[in-house]
């Protein structure tokens, strides 16, 4: 089970960024213990973080043939990248869109996902332990269709 | 670490109902393997269901003082439930939303969540794993809470 | 063929409430009116009026296996109940929505139906005969599925 | 007991149109059945059709003085016409509108009624025969007018 | 100076229709008065009455060459006709629209003048004297128009 | 018959102000050919500019036992003055309002009148000269009111 | 004067919930307070608290030919509940809406109320002290309808 | 305690204006009972009334250091004064605001209060009795401010 | 392969109509230029152009057998036409829709296009051309077609 | 160079009022350092200040003929007074919208400028600097102009 | 006469996204089939495709004094991007927008075009084949131009 | 104090694009002008541009420990980027968002600023002064900062 984890505009500071709604850890260490928990559960993991809609969407392409699943957290994009959305469909990798914070009960306009309309899963509000769960809960559903 | 199950309406009819959105495991099986997985993690979990919006809050507010957290599927009410919302919000207990589908990619009515406001988190479309997902989610929160 | 008749809040009160847009008839009478039909009809039905959304959502569900088709007047509740339509799309049991009143001449927010997203049909504003009317209908439609 | 029926743009289409939604039935069958049905009820029905918004309001108007009751099904004109909603209050005939879908859980234009806020009551969904408890619904609301 | 007057559906019941906004005057006596009042004024006036929308644009179309000015009561078209406003609009012949009651503060949807974006003027809740008053503004605009 | 003309903000400027929407005429040569008009009608008719909403206001009331109708034209507060609103509706007297341009077809918050709700009737676009008919619309109406 | 005092969701917390909004006093704490008051105006005062819609609502129907009026405060039902709001159209018992605090200065969907519009009059956001007007309030109005 | 109390566009009309919701009482007769009241309860009373904006504003500062409280009735300026609302929040004197009519069940447009955002509480639709009760409920929360 | 090339309201006008939007060529010289191309392609074309709804409607469904593709621009019923579009679709034949200007930039009413939802194709804004286009790319589609 | 500076609706409390948007310093003192600034640029300035929309239009008519440039502060009306926007048209003198906080990151009613769409610039959220950086913006225009 | 298309996000994955909407064939394929047409045209073409909007706003600019006209389909970007819609606008280059599948049958978000705005022409939904089209549209609107 | 000017997609074409909105100064004339200006004060600045909202994100991330201040023009990513926002709020250091044009009175869709809510103020539309005036402002706020 391969998977790509994706991060997108501003995950690059965490720990600097607003700190309620963000925690206080840093994205190395955030994916240094996403790298733990994969090898215990017999999975690869790669990482790639960019600020830029169009680096993401070439990348999410390359998964094609490469990854079995995505994690994703568009940041800022979530909300209105429509190209993103379709990058996300175009592949058909089965995605989980991880959210740090709980997008739905903080300003208007980030209570809508665009992007998560082409994600089987969205998890948010739960902190960086997020991907983890992402990480599993993506598993479980890869396990699921093969065993079809 | 005690924590409360809530799932609201249709959540009994699980197995029967539209299986494209939520699977065909029944509520019980469900629930079977949440009580084995908290006794892994060393927690008691207690479950409740009902199609009532006042009975779910009479439970949430039972919770006081009771649990430690709460996980919560509001089933047809998170899209309109001010009262829930409100139970939430005042019993200050920390919750888990859990939806089976991903409830942002279906009807516009079905795109917003009144009472995931009062939730700490949200997880959807990660089917019946969803609940397992969010009691490990809710562990680390109340870990880390505890650590301060 | 079994039809279960559900009436909603404050229906109940028919009679008493306002007469401009309810006539003047008790529950009772118009129940009994819909039962000397159905045995003209050779059908049965079983009458049950609750003001709780949460009883009506069990009530739907109890039909199960029970009854061939429902009739339902959700009353204040088919505006934005995702619950009840919910059940009754969980159910699939045809069932035809009634309103005594024209819905979609009077104020702004009775004139959607979310409740009636679920139902084959609806009948509005031809008083308590509509009920009547919907059992014709219902059972016209179920013989036309027999006959397939 | 006179009723006039006027059937609205492209239903002269029944039978060939899609099928989901409108059966398989031509207007012509669907008319003789209901000839059958008044002339049991001891009532005269006379059939109108046309694609065009004006010719249905001229027939509307013809209705003054000649017809009882109105049966109108206004296809697409339902949901914008406002001169055939005026036509219909102007002659002031009791009319019921009728639909051989559910209108209002199809497309997001389809789910408001502007022509059916001057009419007595709206059957919607229950295919042709809709029309004939349309009918029944009149005969029943004009015997208790006269009653008065 | 040749003026049309065009009146859309439903104005032919004038005096049969609800009394509370149109008045109780025939559109014919309505008629005769205009053409008194244009007789003073050194006009001519001819009248056009329809209730089909592709009529109303044939006749604005015919007045191209022949009239200097459109005096126009669409009816329930004022509220949706994008294609009298095109008429309208195409023509360049200058137009005053005229209502007998004042839609701006009837029904929502009545709120609205379409077709008056393309007029030059509009009268509104005069009664059939607007009619008379829109002759006059008419001339008016004509006199100056050609003054310059 | 004695009519109080109320002019709002910005119709002192009128000759200065963008030419066009509003002719070239000044205020007092617009009042000076209604005066004369009115003489003619065998009418009296007083003046009152101000920029004050509350002036506006002030001088509707003051109209009480001492005019028969009035002709207004609220400018800018035409679209969101529920005070000049409610005063106009208060004092019970008939008023016509009257706008210069189309307002109809100017920019979208120019596009409602909530001050004109209160009125029996408004002119639009005809420039000066709309006064005028006003002036005979609100004699046409008061003799009809009298004749009852 | 016999008054019926009924408080929706979450107010049997009161004391516990979010006390910038509701304050410090329990719910059997503010009902003493009402009681006394009451003795002194020489009124009866009944309380009943419910977390479930339904149950809101037979309580209001079985006001009927019990009491003389209504004091209810909705909790969040407030802004959704066309059922209550019917409940409380249906009896014709005057009702007074209290709310604790001002929901009109909170989040956006609870600056609207449903309910409120069946009440005779609101009172929101002067505590506890808001029932004991309520009751003085609606002591006034039974008093001059007496008076008539 | 010192309180003031402002009405503001139309109020000075009361008994006049529309009886259907404002009651035949004068705005001088209500405030000589305010008077009695205040009287009664140790409290000074000042009145003032106007219909215009800036009248008001300048009213509302001029409270400070001279008042402990406010009473308002912006009248139609509650649905769109940002300046007045302003004011209010400005001077950080306790308001109370009344409306006479139950603003929250008549148009739209009256549906929402601007100027109650800056209000500690609100009291509508019970006559001008609203006045006494809003009396009554500042002086409890001075009260207690000055208790702490 | 037979075509049928359908215009809408005012299309009869070109060369007189709005040169900014619309060119100067008439709608005859157009339709021969078709019909040049056409018989270059080795298609037939017949022409139609009323401005009447219902006549279009008429024309649409006469296509049904005789016709493999239409070509309509339905001018200003483009933007509310519920019935062109249900007879679109209902007649089941290929569909191109054409627009002499780029609707997508003009006013906001014009932005959308409900007949164009039945539509294969749209093109819009290349004048004239854009009938040529269609045709050509009508062509294209139906020869993918029957190559399956 | 001459310009007058116009303040609205509360902004003769500067310094009194919330100092989280406005700052400490009084309108007297701002006012002081702006003649400052003027003298060393040449330029003359004359300060208005009131809180009545009218008062501010008649002091921007005023203006005509008299000043080269305006900076305004329209405080709250600046949201909603289409009065004061028709002002600054009218007398086509340059005007730069100065706001002391950036009104466009707090409330949604405040997000927008509707005066300000008959300004040439805006300047917002620097506090009482952007009197100072206005009147330099305006001479740098000022200056251009000349020098066409 | 030399051209440039750029086409934005995800076309290059054409053949494996999804065919419903969008064929069979790949980018490269459609490619070489253009430049053949070209070829017979007389015309140069030269292709771009990136997935990073900002990449595609430098192409554009790039365009400026070296190509004639453009042809672009913005994919995802169509629906939100007012840099390209800007960039469009700013070289003053016709464009055509082409989009393989009709846009505007399919979802709500995607029915509004941004950048078509600045566009001369829309072809959408006729495939590959849109590109040729629009390649022709182009070629015939320069020649007139030209002709100019 | 050290400043980083960053300006957004399409500026680098200043001088080219639209003249009514933006000037003929090219962006490396308006950047001189403002290092004259920033030496004459004190300040360091140096310049970014690009079209790529990656890129600017990426620049303001690097203008961490490097600079005090920011001056941002987004160009169209003004009105849809959450991205540039959220960057702009993360970093924390004092922004000002710059326009040479009044966005608050072009196209609906440029009435809004998203980013400008993560800046300390707005300057638009007084031309490429307006960056100079940012600087100013800028600096009168650092050293406001300091000297607390």
């Amino acid at each position: 089970m391969k998977i790509k984890i994706i991060n997108g505009p501003n995950l690059n500071l965490l720990g600097i960024r607003d700190k309620r709604f963000y925690g206080e850890t840093s994205l190395d260490e955030i994916n240094e213990n996403i790298s733990k928990k994969a090898l215990e559960m017999g999975a690869t993991v790669d990482f790639f973080q960019s600020n830029s809609e169009g680096a993401i969407i070439d990348e999410i392409q390359k998964c094609l043939g490469n990854y079995d699943g995505i994690i994703i957290n568009p940041g800022g994009y979530t909300h209105y990248s429509v190209a993103i959305r379709d990058a996300l469909e175009a592949v058909r990798i089965p995605a989980v869109e991880v959210h740090l914070s709980n997008i739905f009960s903080r300003e208007d306009f980030r209570r809508k996902t665009l992007t998560g309309q082409s994600a089987i899963g969205i998890i948010a509000g739960l902190g960086a332990e997020g991907y983890i769960l992402a990480l599993m809960g993506l598993k479980n559903i890869l396990h699921k269709r093969e065993g079809i």
